[in-house]
């Protein structure tokens, strides 16, 4: 997608060599645009750990790069096999609950095993991320082209007057490779010139909403305004929200989503009002083995710190300020769960389906006989 | 209520002649507890229109007060029916669409009329002041009365267990002159000794929540814990929240509450729960005039500034950060309507009601025959 009319990705190779990665330091935007290069695994490792990239599929291309950084600089005369696999598990220390960056270094790691010296496991790692990062970019692609005739139906029936779409935090492409995930319809219908303009929740604690959607948004020229998380029951209320469309961490085979915190209330405020209540669910966010998401999927919780402060610009640098009493106790939990009774359908990339298990095993026959 | 151990209220008079008042100038809190005394007309008006005072009851005696000062400071030799008419209308300005502002200045207008020299119209309106700040205070402590009765019930069917109580915005004594509206059956329940804990939204945009409901029960040593918006909805699917309690600007004689931005999402998440939601509602923020509260209320837009900018702590001072891209828009909607469907029950002073046309009129039987 687009930042200042170039295109962009999260996430890229710099030099055909492939020995420096870029990336987008997200920590600071929307400030400022820093883009830092990346080229040995400690580079990678920093940028997970410290949160320079976040969102699950950026997560597991940066450690799919990072793992072909550390076979490039390992001693040509030390245990190869043994030296990939503690790169792995220093990889996936950065962030132990990010599901993807574990997928993604098992894949990397078996295709590297496969090679019988350093340089042809650094071919075949090589090879394996970038099949990584285009299926990651093919999935965004698809979920795009499925979701975008949710958004063409809403046009018609408004007779092409500006349809209005409401987010909850940020399934942008900044979190994965390119189109992201519930902003791929978004950007397919502004795209192909549909009249759009979107809602962006601030989604506290964190703001992912006013820091990266809204940068996305703004930068790619699509026109959205940015409220608090309280305002979306309101605009609702009143007739002021078409559609919404919101990305999902973990979907039951039920079709239960837990996605960042404050979506079950926007669920609910949809039902309420007849809105319909869309959910971009790639298949890698399926989980096969549960079906009760609320009783299921544990919900975490996160440091009270970011509830208490928050970050935000002055005068050319980024402050942290305090929010709350002093010694006021803060809780937080990171996410929350959407029962499938709210969710109007699920857009994977396979095409949408209705949030159930009849629903996704019509679309995914052979996973869903997993037991 | 308590700050420090000692007994406060947001307004007092500071010396016998009354010539001094004081106020909490709440623009500091949580962070400072500054203490502001005012003595010129100039000095409360400046004080309401630069909200060092907030809240519907507070403003309106802070308003009375000015009156009584501006009555004070008048040439006696001048026409002292236009003079009064003059500040009257002075202070009206400072909050235009404050309701009690009006309310309040009327009253003491009218008694100071009844004065035929300047000590006389003084003592009529120092009188009428205290009568004023009198009833506001009896007004909270009856809501608390018969809504202790409520957070009592399940406390003994939870056998003594802690008691969770979620809340949103500042209803509190802060707003009021003690007690507050919502806060008052909090606080009584607490100075019984019944074991409770209060989920305090941050409540955004203007972090009423994080600011004043929570210095308020820290300072009162009521146990709380602050949470952002989005929590409250998966705190009640986990039975984390017994009961609810929340302001209201605005209620209609059908019982449809208008609350701050985001009441609305929380009441949805209640019913969906099967959690109490009470509505704190004195009679003065019953508009008998209108049943359609969605239909008939109109919600106030605010300055897209207090969305894009929040105000923290850092380092000794306050500070304003932005959270947005620069360029990108922000829309601000102050409050919304929750329907009576949604409410469970109106904590009025004279006890509680459904809320409904029928549960009103059994309290207010003289009010409902209005048409």
């Amino acid at each position: 997608m687009k930042i200042e009319g170039q295109s962009f990705r999260s996430i890229w190779v710099k030099d055909e060599d492939e020995t420096k990665v870029q990336i987008i330091d997200q920590r600071y935007l929307p400030f400022e645009l820093v883009i830092e290069e990346l080229s040995t695994l400690d580079d990678f490792a920093r940028a997970i750990r410290e949160m320079h990239v976040r969102g699950a599929p950026l997560i597991g291309a940066t450690a799919a790069y990072g793992l072909c950084a550390a076979i490039r600089e390992m001693d040509p005369e030390s245990n190869l096999s043994e030296e990939v696999e503690k790169a792995v598990y220093y990889l996936r220390a950065t962030r132990p609950t990010a599901v993807d960056l574990q997928h993604a270094t098992e894949t990397v790691w078996r295709s590297a095993c496969r090679g019988s010296n350093q340089a042809e496991k650094l071919e075949l790692a090589k090879a394996a991320t970038e099949q990584l990062v285009a299926d990651s970019i093919l999935q965004c692609q698809l979920i795009g082209e499925h979701g975008v005739k949710l958004i063409e139906a809403i046009s018609k029936q408004k007779k092409g007057e500006t349809v209005n779409i409401l987010t909850h935090c940020n399934a942008g492409w900044l979190a994965c490779i390119d189109h992201g995930t519930a902003t791929a319809p978004i950007y397919a219908a502004h795209d192909q010139g549909i009249k759009l303009h979107v809602w962006v929740d601030e989604t506290r604690p964190r703001n992912q909403g006013a820091n990266l959607t809204a940068y996305e948004l703004a930068q790619h020229g699509v026109p959205h305004t940015v409220i608090v998380d309280n305002t979306g029951g309101h605009l609702m209320q009143h007739g002021m929200v078409d559609l919404i469309v919101v990305g999902t961490d973990r979907t039951t085979r039920s079709g239960d989503v837990a996605n960042k915190i404050g979506t079950y209330l926007k669920a609910l405020a949809a039902k309420d009002n007849g809105v319909p209540f869309y959910v971009a669910a790639p298949s890698s966010s399926i989980d096969w083995q549960i079906s009760d998401g609320l009783a299921e999927i544990p919900i975490e919780e996160r440091t009270d710190e970011e509830v208490k402060y928050v970050h935000g610009w002055f005068n050319g640098r980024i402050y942290k300020v305090l929010l709350t009493p002093h010694d006021s106790p803060a809780a937080n939990y990171g996410f929350d769960v959407t029962p499938a009774r709210l969710v109007s359908g699920l857009i994977t990339e396979r095409g949408v389906c209705a949030a159930s298990e009849n629903g996704l095993s019509e679309l995914f026959p052979e996973m869903s006989k997993v037991e």
